[in-house]
């Protein structure tokens, strides 16, 4: 790290904060300049915590070097990791591009029948559903659960999808694990970190989507919490962040895709339907994730919007999603990927 | 609700709405305008997912009228709830306001006793302390669990100050709350609902922090699930948002005080030490909140915070608490509040 | 717009709102909701401050429905504008991607004749570069001035591409209009009015960036005001926004593009450069950009990045821009564009 | 400057940036850490581009350690400035805090001359008011103008309060700085710089607004073009942020201001009414603002809100000022400031 410290600061001030890097484990390289003198703290401790040194006095700010994280950094591997998901286990972070589609929440046996059969057809590789809601209201529909998840296994059978679904609780990581193909952190528990260690050790793949307003750092460093648990099978997923904009439920901001490319060997896959709350931008930004280097997309669809239990409003129907498929193989091929 | 056509809807499809409309039962009330039809949907039904109107063919968007909490809603209870935490019964949300202060984390018998003994001489209600950290980082120190909330019911003893530390798992809410007087759900909790009914089931007074960038209705409606399962005794607590600015760890919009005293019987303290990240700027945001009508306060304060464990930047000494209290007398006397 | 009033209105207060209403030329329509009442006020008035109604006692909010802008409107005209750029008459708008490259700032003769023909060869219809350019630091290289317009005049000559350059000032409208093909209003003057009125009587065509965090309506209303001072060839430019994301120099939410052509009939183009900050991202977000359905790109390209006198980061090379070409038609095709 | 390798930069490459370091009249110093090679560039060229050097060959990126601006530092000046203004010489940035208020825009000889007397009759020390007004839409009111200003000349006359008005374009300077006392930047307007250099040179006081999202950094160069035009009375106002935030206009982030006398010697004064946006939080954030240590406020005041042609929303009414100006006066006292 660097320490900067404010005009003006005496010898012995400089001399305080030499003294606290050393008592850290880490060497110091004073740099006098013109203005201001610096301090480089030399060493691999990525532990110490930089408000420690910040409050000494005359230090003006701590600037970082170090990425936080390690396992999930391309320092540590550099070739992409690819996670295989389901009966005929796609390969997600490899050549081709893998469509996951389906409800927002299983709803009953012929909803989740239907639109598996439609996802299927269109040449998806993956069902998404949920059955454990994490609703922002205690008043909303909170999913199927138990029930929910028979029904996605057995809409598995049906189609060979593999099934992506969401664990919202410790307690129910174990019955989740046990139907599912992909376990999915939501949004809102990306820093729930009780839940990252539990399925750090379920044995099952991961999908981690970003926190509603985080830091490409803060996330890398929650799928360390999963890796750090024992489970390297992690998949990140952009999900969009919150920002002043007005027009959509949340800013889809594309850029992540190629700069987690270069930090990270984990693949990444973008969801258009929670990145922008509105069906009909979903396909423009899912052909824009696909052009963006994204290793697969994750689309909400439903064979009857107008009456889903929950976001109706971002649901493209079947029939789009089948036109959609055509487009993305292109825009996939012009990427040097294939779908 | 209302919801706004698109120009140049048709009849039939402007009919279409008004079925679905009646379909989750509520009552249309049509207005024809010189560009526009919008359509209100009259009832109180909560529950009716919005989206699924809005994916109608026509429909522009819609905007809710009703707010999406009930019982935190000051439509519900007009008057100011009080809270009273800890040995002494101390009043959250009456006539004075409460000082709560204390280290982000527990580090040891010698620190947490030094500033208990610190802060109980400075005139505060309640300490603060963390036992089960939660952190961004899998490497950074995680607490010293129940070892540290001993040690926090020890420092009770000694002060009777009211204990406020935080609970980070379902599975610890029981232990905490054995040694707490206020089980704190901190930012990156605040959506984590399985968390919210356990603590709703604590039968302990629970402070609430925002969430990093949630709305208000966010956050009320998170104290509605709390309140829900059964607990009426939630503070809340402003810790600053997720903004672009690059100065402060967190930006502090004090507004959102005068505006849930608006909305909500419940009582709202505010953590400037969080909502600044710097111990520089903790008086003067401590001295702002108390002039904008926060109930309370609640800072980091440490006696040594050039070794602290975690949060030292933002980390107050003791003596700058003390001479803080006398200012924070003289502000509360003018805002018609005592301490 | 709808006057929401707060619960427990009386019918005096209701009876007031509705004299406002009737005042300020609206006609009135209440609904009585069970908790609530809500009164439309019908009339194509988009003047009416609605923050006046907002003060009368008892109201809560106002809710606007009419988009604020007309002419720059779909409402007001479907079919997609195209304005025609440079010496060959390029249609901006139409069914052809039009892609503009160049330096960020004209540096010299023989910099700016290098890029051009680079630019040229690789099947660009635009050259871009600054001669006057508004720096954030007073201390910061200011341009060329009219020795910079005489040489992009030149570069047009060696060519045949449009000229795009940026107009700073009122009193520059007029030499930047004489050498220039289209005038660029920068992000930080997307709300100079005086500077929106004299382009949009200069005659020429103006690419009008979105504000650094202006909203969808501010950006059309800005592009209403030149329209209003009599000039209908706008084209928009995406070049991202202010979010709190600290690994771009901008977030780049291009969802905007495919929801302003629902709102508006003007073409829409795309800056990756200032979009994202640093050249490594730039090839991607220019991939997306055009499947999310951009009219056309405007990119930083520099011979010599590592000496560029401003925005060196996000400057491209020559042969990186050749091989995006490519891929850039492929991308193009795949949405039922050309290139 | 701090330059960070990428981890595996060659020593070749790591020579390459050394030389360019050099050629920039810099000083090299590199520090060679477990993982990374870091280069700080010594010497005080503010206006080497950064971007420059992060295009070079295995560059991470550039860490900036001096802040841009100089004459506006707590660097080259210690002691605070006191800029004096109107016919009483009010100096703010003294030991005096001072509040100004008035309409968002003149309307009429009435309205102003009313609005006036009770604002100085309140104890203020300024009258605000627009003649010149920037307005989001071509369509609203836009200023009285000329007229405006001989109103606020008159008002001046009655009541000997100080004039602070807007400046919106060059060729307005001359005759606003005629009847002005202070020449207002408002907040759309603080990077256009050929308005910066015209007040710069107008030898009248400025208050200049925060752009709608810039940094601290950002404004305090816009005050640099100022002064370096030949003007140090620079007045700073923070006006709120452009946040997610939807229940307030801006947000007001006051942490801004004890960070501001920390960097610079300037004044900075704090508007709650845009800071807001609504007149139920002005108050309370007027409140707060003196607790965190702001040299003065600038609050809409209207006696008619329900008929203001602009701004209605966030006026208060003249007995709320005289009623806040009680408890204000003792806020002050409790920051050891006067009123």
């Amino acid at each position: 790290m660097i320490v900067v410290m404010k005009p003006g600061a005496s010898k012995d001030q400089i001399q305080h904060v030499i003294d606290l890097v050393r008592e850290y484990g880490l060497k110091e390289h004073p740099i006098y300049g013109t203005d201001r003198t610096v301090i480089a703290a030399i060493g691999d401790k990525r532990m110490v915590d930089k408000g420690a040194i910040e409050n000494a006095p005359m230090v003006d700010r701590i600037m970082p070097i170090l990425a936080p994280y390690k396992m999930a950094s391309t320092e540590v591997q550099q070739e992409r990791s690819q996670i295989k998901v389901g009966p005929k286990k796609f390969p997600i972070g490899g050549k081709k591009v893998g469509i996951i589609a389906g409800p927002c929440a299983v709803e009953s046996e012929d909803q989740i029948f239907r639109i598996a059969d439609a996802v299927s057809e269109a040449g998806c590789i993956g069902l998404r559903g949920g059955a454990y809601k994490p609703r922002t209201s205690p008043y909303s529909f909170q999913g199927m659960q138990e029930e929910g998840l028979k029904l996605l296994a057995e809409a598995r059978k049906r189609t060979d999808l593999a099934i992506f679904t969401e664990v919202v609780s410790v307690d129910t990581v174990d019955i989740v694990a046990e139907y599912a193909d992909v376990l999915q952190i939501g949004a809102r528990n990306m820093q729930h970190y009780a839940l990252l260690e539990a399925v750090g050790k379920s044995g099952k793949p991961v999908l981690l989507k970003r926190g509603l307003s985080s830091q490409l750092d803060e996330w890398l460093l929650a799928a360390e919490y999963i890796i750090n648990a024992g489970n390297k099978e992690v998949i990140l997923c952009e999900r969009g962040i919150r920002a002043y904009e007005n027009y959509v439920r949340n800013t889809l901001p594309l850029a992540a895709v190629p700069e987690l490319h270069q930090r990270t060997h984990l693949p990444v896959l973008v969801d258009p339907s929670h990145g922008t709350g509105h069906a009909h931008l979903v396909p423009p930004m899912c052909r824009a994730a696909i052009a963006a280097e994204a290793d697969g997309l994750i689309i909400e669809v439903h064979n009857d919007p107008e009456h889903a239990l929950s976001d109706g409003a971002q649901s493209i129907r079947p029939e789009v999603l089948t036109e959609l498929m055509g487009s993305l193989k292109k825009i996939a091929k012009a990427v040097n990927r294939e779908m």
